[in-house]
């Protein structure tokens, strides 16, 4: 078999079992191989940004590493934007990116370009293989890369000889460490902090804000006193009726500032001390309260949720914290805004639902009335790259067929990668993509404002998305997906429910 | 005036007239700054691939740079694919990136990236601003870059606070240098050369494609007998009636090494020495012929033009060359190919248009038909990132108002920055698509057999990208810019003569 056929047989063998590609002739024989391969699943992105996203979307609901196939430095470029959300989503993936032959570098051909210097600002691991005879092995260490707690960007280059000539077997995989074991002191620490009466929060991230580790989240706060706080853009948060309530922290810095305040300590589980996501002038930075205590239970590459269970137990907590009720509010009627979206959302959502959350500056809305919606997971802008949403929703309907994904989406970062739609139409995965038309970057002309800028006409009309106005039922039309478009409450909520009771792709424009 | 405001007018007072823009929160005082500056036109773009492949299009035909204005490091790693074209076009771009505010980095907040690493493999000059004081002359120096021969990406870094603080007054534009003076003894082994007797085949490139350069070569070919040659993928060049005829070097390897073989002696004129474009099992990746002589007359940073000139008049070469007759096909009828939709073009192009050409497997029929229609510059995929065509062909209408753009693109390519449509609308730019829709990435059906891999149904369906098939009518639509769909002979002619004959934005889905 050739280095390709070597390669994609040791990433299946190693628990990979789709490859999101968009590849170009130094690929070709990768994409050959993958019909003589039992077990891995080709997956066509019509742009890589799309690619990568859905990688991510895959890997935060399978919670192991897709294969993303993408064709020499530009198109790893095209990927890097959702690689870097991914990198702060802690998303397992591994990069498989085609280069020119080994012996063609030398060229300088159009293509040629500094791969890894493109890989290395994402990328936990970057290797190029350099034989035929080692890439097997070399791609069981890229999946060991991603596999590494919490979950890391590996990124495997392969020159296209490397693919073509003759090769050895497969490698086996290799063994992936579990999450360090929190050490004895740490868990001491927080019991003791969590005893000691003062006013502590508790910020979850990771692994700890879903199944067992939201239950003893839960457990350690009704015990404690202590609330629970995620961060605005967490990565994968388990919500709605029957969860452990996590509140989620505000946006803006001085929101931030003003949340954490009353708190004497603070204890971290998979996360970090909270910072503003932007500077603006005579506004904090660091937004932690002054003179609080911070205690790190589990770092990120740790295994939190052993660690709230054992604080759990020494606390001697009972078996389960507050959680939410089902609480589905009534068919709303009147203005038709984000808030009587998200009611109409929030009464029709499915059990098991997967929230891919890009909708911004509309976001308030849905999450509000989603917090006592059926349970559902919700998966979050953790990068700030926007663009993210459509095919982070894409590729968690890839990982998880029986679930609906209903994706909420701001019109301005969803013109980033809106052919992740096309992806959806092709595979018919079962998503449906609100898209919350405000013809405008929402937040911009939020922020134009916070970092105390003028606003002529020429500043206003970088924010303003309308002029012409985007026709987001064209738009999905012409990418295969079934659209409609609606500016009134019922017309949503027909078409919502509409949505909820069929499969496959669709998307509903909601004109603000 | 604070940092953006004195950074935009030391741009403005450089030469630097329009800003391709994606903005953010971090570049809100610069975008601020543009309603108190006079002379800087900004125009937004919905994707960065669609910004930066502006800025090259404006940049080719401009002859001097626009600047980009990019969101952190992920608004700049969406436009480094176009970014990695213009550096092969050696375009002059000046790209201002945002970022966070310099005591805000060490919090390492979720859109803190490595910039630097982004801009690095696409830049000839990086440089982070460090303080409002210093950005003035940061940005003289950015300009100066820019434009030193044969023209460079240049990429200043400013943070936020360095855009925000009180500064100083706007820096003066530095020199520029002028290209090189060719040597006289480089000036003297050419005209030696060109006497010698022997095959000889000249290869153009950079300025000598254009105006005198051009009519030189065509006096020194038609004195000495010598061939003239471009590269496959020129970045601009101007054919068409009246001009002195290049031949344009094949694309595939073979076909280069058999174009070239005859030659004993090959002359550089701001270009390298032909090169594969990919590698391909037992074939050449160096194409220039075994045992030729190869002379360098002017390197990309020298001034190939005057080179030309002095060599044709050493030559005592007349006052012009061969040049291409007009000679309009007749309005063709039958089969609907590339060959047809190539002679309506060529009969109906306006004289003075602009042909950006991201055609890939469609692009044969038009150059060939092209090769005697009205004159016209050519733009071509440089780097080989698809994704290029659309917004090349925006940049070069904004940089060129008075003249027809005709953009040629097929429709996998064009699905990567469609985005550039939305800019065409807005700016109510005069530009033409035509996007050839063979629902397939064509050039990788061909690729996929010369590489010698198999093609199994799953591997076929990673380079067939109907199922669904895209809409160009609809896409274009949703993005404001009127289309229609053809698919024969008559209906093609019909809709390419009413576009020639309005201004402003429009598409043409030819199914072929």
């Amino acid at each position: 078999m050739n280095g390709a056929e070597s390669l994609l047989r040791t990433l299946v063998d190693a628990g990979v079992e789709v490859c999101f590609s968009n590849p170009g002739t130094s690929e070709m024989h990768f994409v050959s191989a993958i019909d003589r391969v039992e077990g891995m699943r080709p997956i066509l992105g019509l742009f890589e940004g799309a690619v990568t996203g859905m990688a991510d979307g895959y890997g935060r609901m399978a919670e192991r590493p897709a294969a993303t196939l993408l064709h020499l430095g530009p198109g790893l470029a095209n990927g890097l934007a959702n690689l870097h959300n991914a990198r702060r989503a802690a998303t397992p993936i591994v990069n498989i990116v085609g280069d020119h032959a080994t012996y063609h570098a030398q060229y300088d051909a159009p293509l040629a370009s500094d791969i890894i210097g493109f890989a290395r600002p994402v990328s936990a691991w970057v290797h190029e293989s350099t034989s035929a005879s080692s890439v097997a092995s070399d791609g069981a260490r890229s999946v060991q890369a991603a596999r590494t707690a919490p979950g890391q960007i590996a990124t495997l280059i392969v020159p296209a000889d490397v693919a073509w000539l003759e090769a050895g077997p497969p490698a086996d995989p290799l063994p992936v460490a579990a999450p360090s074991p929190v050490s004895s002191a740490a868990v001491g620490a927080a019991v003791e902090a969590l005893r000691n009466g003062k006013r502590t929060a508790v910020l979850l991230r990771g692994a700890s804000l879903r199944g067992d580790g939201l239950v003893a989240a839960g457990r350690v706060a009704a015990t404690s006193g202590a609330r629970l706080f995620c961060d605005t853009f967490a990565p994968r948060v388990e919500r709605g009726a029957g969860r452990v309530v996590v509140e989620r922290l505000p946006y803006f810095a001085e929101q931030l500032v003003e949340t954490l305040a009353p708190f004497e300590q603070l204890i971290l589980v998979g996360s970090t001390p909270p910072v503003a996501f932007f500077a603006y002038p005579g506004k904090a930075s660091w937004c932690s309260p002054e003179g609080a205590e911070i205690l790190h239970l589990a770092h990120p590459h740790e295994d939190g949720v052993a660690a709230l269970v054992e604080v759990a137990d020494a606390l001697g907590a009972g078996g389960s914290g507050t959680v939410a009720p089902l609480q589905l509010p009534d068919h709303p009627s009147g203005r038709f805004d984000q808030f009587t979206i998200g009611q109409v959302i929030a009464r029709l959502l499915p059990e098991d639902a997967i929230v891919s959350d890009e909708a911004a500056t509309s976001g308030l809305g849905p999450a509000i009335a989603l917090a006592t919606a059926a349970p559902h997971d919700v998966l979050s802008l953790t990068g700030g790259a926007i663009g993210q949403g459509l095919p982070l929703a894409a590729g968690a309907a890839v990982a998880c067929p029986d679930r609906k994904v209903v994706c909420l989406h701001g019109d301005g970062g969803a013109m980033y990668t809106l052919q992740a739609l096309w992806t959806m139409a092709r595979e018919k995965l079962d998503v449906t993509t609100i898209i919350f038309a405000n013809r405008s970057y929402g937040i911009l002309n939020i922020e134009l404002q916070r970092v105390g800028a003028d606003s002529g006409p020429q500043a206003l009309s970088m924010l303003d998305i309308g002029h012409p106005d985007l026709d987001w039922v064209s738009l999905a039309t012409g990418l295969g997906v079934d659209a409609v478009r609606v500016d009134a409450v019922d017309a949503f909520r027909d078409a919502f429910a509409s949505a909820m009771s069929q499969t496959g792709p669709r998307l509903i424009e909601a004109v603000l």
